[in-house]
């Protein structure tokens, strides 16, 4: 069997479910995506394509993570341990309006791009402005995007005439429709509390006729009901399902505040829904009902929302996060499992991003988006279960990365682009933008 | 001025109150202490010992890990998401009954003190049973250590005969007083439910006698009470007050479960209290009121609990993890803000464990416990504001690793031991243990 790529050696985390074998197998690639894999006694002579030896390296699916900003890495730090309402309109709004251009966007969500390959994430739904950038970007950096152009009822970045946000997102689903393998154009609606009623549902008209999902903040605070209904009125989600915007390619995002009744909701509609803890915490925002709705089967993933909230784009950090975060609130320790969190985000993420098959796993036929681990660091020894990529590990033990099965990252050095040329472009439009003293 | 070791054009973060000077810096050290510091235009020349250049990072503290159970990284991840008594009495319990050995404990021990260095943890409070092989672990691998020896009134590991154990505590405190300039001794009584008030008595009695504090895990699960007490008995805390045992040499440990009294009793009788927030939520017992304690001016650190409850050692991830999660019960993104946090892993954590002066800044006259970290890294730039060491770094940034003047870790490397050889040891013993197949 031909093969582009062959991964030697390594353990083999297949999916979020399984035990890891303890016997060191092969993973071999073709056309971008995962041909075979097994024990290494059974591995296949290495064809034209390059070997990888992974020896005492763990290889497991690349992370999927759900909700990003990527353009956000320049304010990361700038306004900490603010009120939500300080923060957005003091700092944020104001540098995002000063300083949001098609260069920002490009240089700083290559950083951010960088900077989630290197934590072993493989795969981002991203939403912002000027998202054509952040596509090249995710291109040139050879990260995995679900990039949703964003709509918003005010004057924004590339979209200074709202009445044209729709117009403008439509241009950008046809360009990329098909383009890219590695690019999935998509909507990204504000929020309820943003877009008027007649934008939210000419935006899922749209996200409907180019066969795109459509991504909603939604239930992020406890004030936002206030900002959209009368005090009686709907919730948020209920809201978004009067509207008709509920089926299952919507992915709300957020859902801290969300009721039972919501949660049947979107079990019901199909709807998915992206939890980013580490944000929602930072900001105390609060706390999403992740068990619930994991129990009830919503379709569900983890994100950590632009590096401006989250400030980490270590998915592995998120996730550790969340699976202490949610065992609290019962006092049940066996809450959020740490293979349930793995499942979020991994393959159940994809699968709430609407995203192909086997995508994060590694199953024959998936896309070959694989990270390698250094199980040997000392803070990963010794080495029981699974349950250590969760609690114990950082991003940082992530030593090679492949996307659509190219190498991107080998033994921590970035492959695609000039990580210190971005830095000093990132540097540059942070110094130009007095962000820096 | 003589000098030993000479840092040069560092960014300095003296502490975690100030500003982050840009301008480059340098730290001078002789005889295991900061004998001056200053803008490197003023920088003295190279003296005869070493210099370090440490171009594009940041000199800041050495992190102080205010509790921990070093040995346990034996049982990192070896009970994962279990209920606190499953996971005590069906696993933890049993597993140390029957591998706890004085080797274990020193390879262990050391495996545990690579990885704090590694993650920029230059002091850490431990309390095991053959404490004596920690104490030796620590000089060994280079860590500062307030090596506590446990007392319990059940049969232990090397204290098979508990009427014993205050007679063993007393032969451990005698023999390492004033032994060696990284360690202190000290007693930990396990908790108020394992241990009689004739032993607590005669523990505090004895610290009293030796001048060393005296370490207790207190008030950890809302279920403790019922253990020690009657239902309308005291609290934990006041229990222990009622036997004399706080005063600012007992540095009370968890404090979970503690009233608005038990927060005043603290403050009144200056007894310290350390918080281990990731083991709390993994272990799902709760979290402690760390922000009362702050404002009522209670004597606080942070601690990550031993690896088999808290699973990483890395206390930066501990900090962040402690500022997001206590900004949600008040809702208040103002709540635990970075540089509080980072007191605590820091000055605050030392004052609270009752070490010298300085420790936890870099202050002339200090202890050189200094920790090099490369702010260069894409996930922490661009670098606003020292918040990023509490919400973006982990502790695989920190490259180089100072204590008491000697270079421990250099560029990630361990100096002090051969890491491999550890490693080996570690998983050997958890083969020979059953624990690993």
């Amino acid at each position: 069997m031909k093969n582009d790529l062959l991964i030697t050696n390594c353990l083999l985390l297949a999916d979020a479910a399984t035990q890891t074998p303890r016997a060191p197998s092969f993973i071999a690639i073709a056309d971008g995506h995962i041909v075979q894999t097994g024990a290494m006694a059974d591995c296949p002579l290495p064809d034209s394509g390059t070997v990888l030896d992974a020896a005492g390296q763990l290889a497991m699916p690349g992370l999927v993570n759900g909700h990003c900003h990527m353009p956000m890495t320049l304010l990361r730090g700038l306004a900490d341990d603010l009120d939500l309402h300080t923060w957005l309109h003091a700092h944020i709004f104001p540098a995002e309006a000063r300083l949001v251009t098609p260069e920002m966007v490009y240089w700083c969500s290559q950083l951010a791009a960088i900077e989630m390959l290197l934590s072993g994430t493989t795969t981002v739904a991203d939403g912002y402005f000027y998202e054509d950038a952040v596509a090249q970007a995710c291109i040139k950096v050879g990260l995995r995007c679900v990039a949703a152009q964003a709509v918003i009822d005010f004057p924004a970045p590339g979209v200074p005439e709202p009445s044209r946000n729709i117009e403008v997102a439509q241009q950008f689903v046809e360009h990329w429709q098909g383009r890219h393998p590695l690019i999935r154009p998509a909507i990204f609606a504000h929020a309820p509390y943003t877009c008027g009623n007649t934008t939210l549902r000419r935006a899922k008209e749209l996200a409907r006729s180019q066969g795109v999902p459509l991504f909603i903040h939604v239930a992020e605070t406890a004030g936002e009901q206030a900002l959209i209904t009368e005090p009686q009125g709907p919730t948020p989600l209920a809201h978004l399902h009067n509207l008709g915007l509920l089926d299952r390619h919507t992915v709300c995002v957020h859902g801290v505040w969300l009721s039972e009744a919501d949660i049947d909701l979107l079990a019901a509609s199909s709807a998915s829904l992206i939890s980013c803890p580490q944000s929602n915490a930072k900001l105390a925002s609060g706390r999403a009902p992740l068990p619930a709705m994991v129990e009830r089967g919503v379709r569900l993933g983890v994100g950590t929302d632009g590096a401006a909230s989250g400030n980490s784009l270590d998915l592995f950090r998120e996730m550790g996060f969340a699976a202490r975060l949610h065992k609290l609130p019962s006092g049940d320790a066996t809450a959020m499992p740490a293979r349930t969190v793995l499942a979020l985000a991994t393959a159940r993420g994809a699968e709430a991003l609407g995203l192909a098959t086997g995508l994060g796993t590694l199953q024959i036929g998936a896309p070959a988006d694989i990270i390698l681990v250094d199980h040997r660091q000392p803070h990963l020894q010794p080495w029981h279960d699974a349950s250590v990529l969760v609690y114990s590990d950082c991003g940082a033990d992530v030593r090679t990365v492949i996307v659509h099965g190219q190498v991107v990252v080998q033994d921590r050095g970035v492959l695609s682009v000039d990580v210190a040329e971005v830095l000093a472009q990132v540097q540059r439009l942070a110094r130009e933008g007095g962000l820096m003293v």
